[in-house]
Order: structure tokens, then C-alpha cells, then sequence
């Protein structure tokens, strides 16, 4: 990542507007706190030794700690049972001290995570990933919805990107990222094509797009020749190659094109964090 | 409509279709009550008295009765409140002798479609229009979800057209149909482009369609120009002039370059309804 990109017009600053949102989750967590004697709390699970996922849990502890925000943590063996997992899923639903529960996802193999998801009490659902706060999602009552995208969403607002009526294309049909995306998008009224690995020319997408938005996990999928002059790109892709981490786009070339562009790391990562933040907070609000 | 049609091999016959749908569902609707003693059945209810939900509503019980459904209607008057509608609902979820529950919309204005569809029992869900199906929908696991999609689904599956890799256009965002089409079609791997009244440029999405799906109420908007040769048109479109019905397709010219194209009437309408069947019976079948 270039020094400075802070100062780069071209760049939307994750770090600087994950911090800005923080710090807003912050204050209003204090309020709660000194109004309503209410501390909004996160409770992690974690099933099994994923380094990834207990990695991502500790960044998530982290800005819990930043924003005042009770984190408290379940760490469970590889062969935890559905039905033990289901069963703590049930005793922090019944918790009045517990605000939030996120399951980290992956779950390992034996365990169905669709069925654990649909046991998370939909209020307290920190991920947006339960069915009910999905569909609610898809006819445009977006509450708890997938913080990937949602963090997206806050950038566009933020950096003044018109949705309405813009031509967006989105690469990547996950649950997480693609589909809650698009759907985002949809509800407000841009033209929407979702792209993925089955799309035959990608390209002839692409160049068209207003706006771009990545979630594939392959390295630097997408390159100059494949944007127009002036696309705004997010890239919520990221793969590993050793230490080094890249996003789904070929930064350097895609950015002199670009109108404004998400570098990786440092983009969309530390978005998702503070949009689970914001999530924790409003489901204590709830309890108001 | 032309004379003949059903012989016409470009015409999707949605109404031979949904007869073998419906004669698929009666043997089956049959065999519950001979083996398990159950004979499924759908409780409608309409508040006010718009003649369009009226007429709706008969067509739907119309079908019941050529399947062995037995169906029971509630007409409510227009200023029933929100608590009584839900009242009702609440009384049909738990009544065992009720398998699917459909509340015709639109509903008056004075209440909130949205929370109603909320009280009905998902696993009731004839119309697939609760958050918990559409979140489920969302994320890949079809159950109970709106019927018109659906319709068309097996439509495209009956007359062999591929989607996977498909160049799919969805014109139209709403939550009955636009979109949870366009998350089926994702579901199933097309790439898929939503258009509607924001779209600024309608024509560069449509010429490149292998399968475009209309549902904008506006007569004729798709023209033979705007099209490629050999394109599949699924037109779920419906506006009427007097006593005339209009689909969202130029049919006649259009036709001339469609290798498959719905009719309207006769195409989407029947399919919706027959799919409803489908899920009546679904429900039916969920209590052995």
C-alpha cells in the first residue's frame, strides 16, 4: 500500500472511516451506559482451531474494547455437537445481558451452519445472516443485514457515490457478500448485475460498470483493461500468498483509472468490523 | 393470440403447463388423503373490495377445487384493523385443519403489509412472501417462496432452457417477483442483470440477454429491436385497456427473433397458480 494513501483522493480510506464510525458507536455506547445503565455486549463462538477464525474474532474483541463494548468469548472443541452448539445459541438468546451473538463462520463440516444460524435469536443476529433478517433484506427492511456489504454501502454514502440509477456490477454470488449486495443495491434503485465464476465474458460486464464491486477471493482478478475511466471499485476480495495479502484487484493499474478505489488491505476489512459495531449497538438500543 | 398456438413451438404454453402441474399435484393431493387421511387446504383472505383481489382470489380457488383443495375464504371488510387482520391470521396458524393461509395484497392502507406476512406461520406461507422464506430463499434453500418466480422456474426447467452461465435480464425490482427472481436465477449460477424505471439505459441490457423476464406492468415496453435473436421472453407483465390485457412485450414482433416466448394471457398467469397448488400441497405433505 502506497504511503500517504490517506491523502490520495482516489482512495476510500477503511481504516479512516471504520475509525470515524467507531468512534460515533463510541459515544452513543457511553450514552447508553450513563442513561440507561445499559453496556451493549458481543458474544463470540468460535467451533474448532481455524487460525483465520480466531484471528478475525481477535480483531473483532478489538474493537469491541475500542468502542466500549463487552466482548465475551466461547471457544468450543473441533467436535462440539449441533445440538451442544444450538444449546449455547439458546442459553445467550435467554442472556438479558447479551446483545449481540455472532457464530464465526466457517462452522466445521458436521455442523449444518445454516440450522445454527436459524437459532440465533433475529435481534441479537450481529452478522445478519439469520433467514428472517435475510428476507427482510430482500424486501427492503434492512435491519441486521451482512456487514460486508452494508460496510460497502456506508463508503458509497460516505464518499458521495449515487446509487440511483448507476450501472453497478457486482463479482461474486456469495450469501455473505454477493446476493446481500446486490440486493443493498437494488433497494436503492441502482441497475444491478452480479457476476461470478459461471459468467462467460466478465468483461463485457465490467466495462460498463459506474461502480465495481470484487468479492471472488482470486488474486487480482480484475485489471485495467476491464474498467472504464472513472469507475469507483471495491475490493472485498482478499487471498493470502504467504505473508503478503492481495485483493481481487490489480490495484496499481485499476487505480489510474479509477475515480475512487478500495486498496486491500486497508478497505473494505476494517469496514465489516465497524458495521458489526454499529449492529451490536443498535441491538442494545433495541432493549431501550 | 393466435389460433393454435399450443402447437406454435416458440410459445411457452403456460397453460398446458400448469395443467400438468396441477394434475401432477391432484394425484398427489389424492394420495395424501387415501394413505394419511389429510386433505390439504388454503384459507384466503381479501379485505376490501377491490375486484382485481376478488377475482384473483377466485381464480385461486377455482384451481383448489380442480386439484381436491379445499379452500375457505375470509372477506373483510375495508376498515378492518391491522390487530383484527392479524387476529385472524394467528387463528388460521393454529388451526390443524388449515395448511396454507394466503392474504391477498394489496391491503388497504392503513395496514402494514409487511407486518402481516410477518404473523403468518412460515411453514403456512402458501404465497412464500414471509422474511423467514425470502431470507431462505436468499441464501439458497427454496421452501415457500413467491409463486410467479416460481411459475417461471419451471417453465424455463420444462422447456430445457439453460441458466447456468446464462446471460439472464430481470426488468423489473419488485419484491414479488423482480427480485426473488433474480436471487433464484443466482441460486441456480445465470449471470443476471436487474433493469427497472432507474435503468438509464435499458436497450444495452436487453440486447444481450439470453433470457430476459419482464414483470413492469407497462405495455409493450420491450420492443423486437431491443432483443437478440434466438432470445427466451418470459413476460410477467399484465396491464389491461377495457376489456383488452396487454403483457410487457411487443409479442407479435418480438416472437419473430424469440426462440421461446410466454403469451399474455396464457403464459405466467397460470403458472402463479399452479405453483400456489404446489405449495398447499407442500404444506400438506409437511404435516405427515
Amino acid at each position: 500500500m502506497p504511503e500517504g494513501q490517506n491523502y490520495d483522493p482516489k482512495i476510500i480510506d477503511g481504516r479512516s472511516l471504520s475509525k470515524k464510525i467507531e468512534s460515533e458507536v463510541s459515544s452513543k455506547v457511553q450514552n447508553l451506559k450513563d442513561r440507561y445503565n445499559i453496556t451493549p455486549s458481543l458474544s463470540t463462538i468460535v467451533v474448532g482451531d481455524d487460525p483465520a477464525s480466531k484471528m478475525y474474532v481477535k480483531l473483532k474483541h478489538k474493537a469491541c474494547d475500542r468502542v466500549g463494548i463487552i466482548a465475551e468469548d466461547h471457544f468450543l472443541s473441533e467436535d462440539t455437537t449441533q445440538d451442544e452448539l444450538i444449546e449455547l445459541v439458546h442459553s445467550l438468546n435467554s442472556r438479558d445481558d447479551i446483545h449481540g451473538i455472532l457464530v464465526q463462520l466457517p462452522l466445521p463440516e458436521h455442523i449444518n451452519e445454516q440450522k445454527v444460524m436459524m437459532e440465533i435469536d433475529p435481534l441479537k443476529d450481529a452478522d445478519g445472516f439469520h433467514p428472517q433478517n435475510m428476507g427482510n433484506l430482500l424486501i427492503g427492511n434492512e435491519e441486521f443485514v451482512p456487514c460486508t456489504p452494508k460496510g460497502i454501502m456506508t463508503a458509497l454514502e460516505e464518499y458521495d457515490v449515487g446509487i440511483e440509477g448507476s450501472d453497478v456490477v457486482v463479482v461474486g454470488h456469495s450469501n455473505v457478500v454477493g446476493k446481500p449486495m446486490a440486493t443493498m443495491l437494488l433497494n436503492r434503485n441502482a441497475t444491478v448485475s452480479v457476476c461470478h465464476v459461471y459468467t462467460s465474458n466478465l468483461n463485457r460486464y465490467t466495462v460498463n460498470a459506474d461502480i465495481l464491486i470484487v468479492a471472488t477471493g482470486v488474486k487480482h482478478l480484475i485489471k485495467s483493461d476491464m474498467v472504464k475511466e472513472g469507475v469507483v471499485v471495491i475490493d472485498a476480495g482478499i487471498s493470502k500468498e504467504g505473508d503478503k495479502v492481495y485483493g481481487d484487484v490489480d490495484f496499481d493499474n485499476v487505480k489510474q483509472k479509477a475515480s475512487l478505489i478500495t486498496p486491500v488491505p486497508g478497505g473494505v476489512g476494517p469496514l465489516t468490523i465497524a458495521t458489526l459495531m454499529q449492529h451490536v449497538l443498535k441491538s442494545a438500543q433495541n432493549k431501550i
